[in-house]
């Protein structure tokens, strides 16, 4: 029989096992802040029906998402329908369906972490992912929501990433009202116009001002050269401390009521995320961040790693005035972020700030003399009980080769437990990673092992 | 705009949070045991090539796959050829692309588990799931894999439903060339036919005896009387210890070089099981499990609950002889086993052996008085820096439908922090499952919740 190659699609990020469970520590952590923040968990199934999936979207997602056939079904597509089950390419919507479905078994504000898999048909190009991690919370009000709630993100945004440990960042913010209130004084009034604009602007880094103005002065936008110069300096707005947010808030002068209740808002969310604990060096806000959804209507979120601002935002939301009008006739405002973990995972990897993890294995119990194998797993049993994670060399084969094979799977400790230890009732224990050796009596091992274990979690 | 209704497609499996809960609880506890035991993490992608996920299977199987078109491709079908892309329906074909895949980078025997969702195009009924989690561990030699590892699997099984806590349970034990060999003897050699008397011999419990022998007798098989009641015999061997199943197994007498080896076999795995630690009342030979897959060649694994017959096998598996054989040349044995987590839940669930859980929030800290939010936001920060999760009553309201929410939610403690309690450096917790309430200065609130919650953790 001629073999089919084994692989994969282009746009999925399939890992070894010691990278495994690198990714995996990193999801623990997630959901462990998210959970310590009161958000309850949902999953819901990857398949929808496309009618649910698509109700909101146009153009560029449409035609990104995956549809679904069973075997029987395969004939309607001939007649050029679209199937009527598709992949979900984000959490949002699926969110917006729960909710919308569930309403009444739902307690209000309803605040749902969801950590699963979301399909998008991107073409295949290198950190483009076709199947990613999405590790989204939100905060979901029934008929309103305290703009309070836009502050705590940002604290489980610090408390998620302080704990993730890859250096230093700045989560930024922003609010649409302030922006949409701050273009229409300048005469700017027509969102689709306001969106153009701040894609140029967007352009600041790479090509710098004079680019920008002239572009903005030029016939494209027609702008007066004072408006070019206010929308420059309104974007290049950054603060470095509470204090300093608000006093540059206060310099942008009197506006239309948008403009005020997002200033007035922005004020509020920034004192109190000082409130949640969170550092006055991790929070800022930054007024050139709109994120591309028509979507959100509030405070809008983006943050970034301050060593490493190539990688671009790792975590991004924002407030939005009402989840699922194209379900339910209940109005329900949320606050949300996602944080896309394969596409972080895989930067990170790439920047080389996180490496394959050494494995959940802690002990090899070696294989000596398979007659004295009840001792062995009597040993792996002690250790098991005790959390310590085991593996037993079942197989046998030289000792040599049994250190080589725990070397190579990345586990720490190696249990040898020949003729003369079981006679002297003692354990040798290689540590690989210390290339050290010690014998303990059997009935410390567990104990010893423990131990050291326990100092090798406090250093990581 | 005329709303969408908001719903699933049958046979998925979506929970409310706190039954979400629960089965994440279930999750972890599989996870915990599987990398106890030494068994490395692995997740592939949903979406496979077709031809790959399709190499080995026939005719059930391959109705039953839904296939992927991303809205470019839809095309594709029109012409009536099979979709490149499909959604995976085990996880153990993945598992054989994968080792093929990158064989050169794994070490073996290769330990792996896998807890993720496989997708089947079944017919709507109820207890049939299109979405499911299944819970794998397989080892995989690279040429040859000692049976000793036949005898660990029970020993993972054991440890992971005692831990579950949904009540007594057996792991029953066959082997194929024992039964193969057994049927030689009797003259039935063709695979096919012996399949189909064992489909006969499995309508025992539901039509008796005397309805199974005269079909076997009948017309369609053919068999002798003696032979039909040999069949009868040794399918309904069961042993009640290890010593037991060896008395059984000799008095089979002697047979053929297959038969003679699955004897050799079952006895070394019976035997070390026991060394394992699994408890005798836990495990059994039984001759009756034939598990209906081809695939398996030694081994062969059920569990079922003692009290709870009418579920059937909880958790299912056995050795196989060769994993990969349609990607890789190299010679590929294995052992696994699977647990259907969604199935199991939803039937545990029926049985009224899983409730729904407390929920994942701890505490919540009630809002008396909006001016003193920075003390409520302080208090959770304590908390939460102790690891106990905590939420906030950011919105307000009456303190009595913060109660309610509270008690609704699923959440055990209330803290309330009134002028009173502020005055007198003290907070009022509620205990709403004990339906207690008491006073604690301040300063003891962590360790006063860390000492209840760890009891409630004991409890569980």
């Amino acid at each position: 029989m001629a073999l089919t190659p084994a692989r994969t699609m282009p746009g999925v990020l399939e890992l070894l096992p010691l990278d495994q469970i690198a990714f995996q520590r990193m999801l623990d952590t997630i959901r462990r802040n998210y959970e310590r923040f009161g958000f309850l968990p949902i999953e819901t199934p990857v398949i929808e029906y496309s009618d649910v999936l698509l109700t909101k979207t146009g153009g560029e997602t449409e035609r990104q998402v995956y549809f679904v056939q069973s075997t029987g079904s395969l004939g309607a597509a001939e007649k050029g329908e679209v199937p009527e089950l598709a992949l979900r390419f984000d959490l949002t919507v699926p969110l917006a369906r729960y909710v919308a479905e569930h309403e009444h078994d739902l307690s209000f504000p309803f605040r749902r972490y969801q950590m699963q898999r979301v399909y998008r048909g991107e073409r295949a190009q290198r950190g483009r992912f076709r199947e990613f991690y999405q590790c989204d919370i939100d905060v979901i009000g029934k008929d309103s929501l305290s703009v309070r709630y836009d502050a705590e993100i940002p604290a489980v945004i610090y408390s998620v990433f302080r704990e993730l440990n890859i250096g230093a960042f700045t989560i930024h913010l922003n609010n649409r009202k302030l922006m949409r209130g701050y273009f229409e004084n300048l005469g700017i009034a027509d969102a689709t116009q306001q969106m153009l604009v701040l894609r140029e602007v967007d352009k600041l880094d790479k090509r710098g001002p004079d680019y920008v103005r002239d572009t903005l002065t030029g016939d494209a936008f027609g702008l007066a050269a004072d408006v070019a110069d206010k929308i420059l300096a309104f974007v290049q707005v950054r603060s470095t401390s509470v204090d300093d947010a608000f006093a540059k808030l206060d310099a942008l002068g009197a506006g239309s009521e948008a403009f005020e209740q997002g200033r007035a808002e922005l004020k509020e969310v920034l004192a109190m995320i000082r409130d949640f604990g969170v550092p006055e060096t991790h929070f800022a806000l930054n007024l050139s961040i709109a994120r591309g959804l028509d979507y959100y209507t509030g405070t809008v979120y983006e943050t970034t790693l301050n060593e490493h601002p190539g990688i671009g935002s790792i975590c991004s939301g924002g407030r939005y005035e009402n989840l699922a009008g194209q379900y339910t006739k209940s109005h329900l405002p949320g606050v949300g972020i996602s944080i896309g973990l394969t596409r972080l995972y895989w930067q990170l990897r790439d920047a080389g700030l996180v490496s394959t993890a050494q494995s959940t294995v802690d002990v090899l119990v070696t294989q000596m003399d398979a007659a004295q194998m009840p001792t062995y797993l009597a040993v792996a049993s002690e250790l098991r009980s005790a959390g310590i994670a085991t593996e037993v060399v079942l197989d046998g084969g030289k000792l040599g080769k049994q250190f080589k094979y725990a070397d190579r799977a990345g586990i720490r400790f190696v249990v040898v437990l020949g003729e003369d230890e079981i006679a002297k009732g003692v354990v040798t224990v290689k540590d690989l990673r210390r290339e050290d050796q010690f014998e303990v009596p059997r009935a410390d091992l567990v104990k010893t092992l423990r131990v050291e274990l326990a100092q090798a979690e406090i250093g990581r």
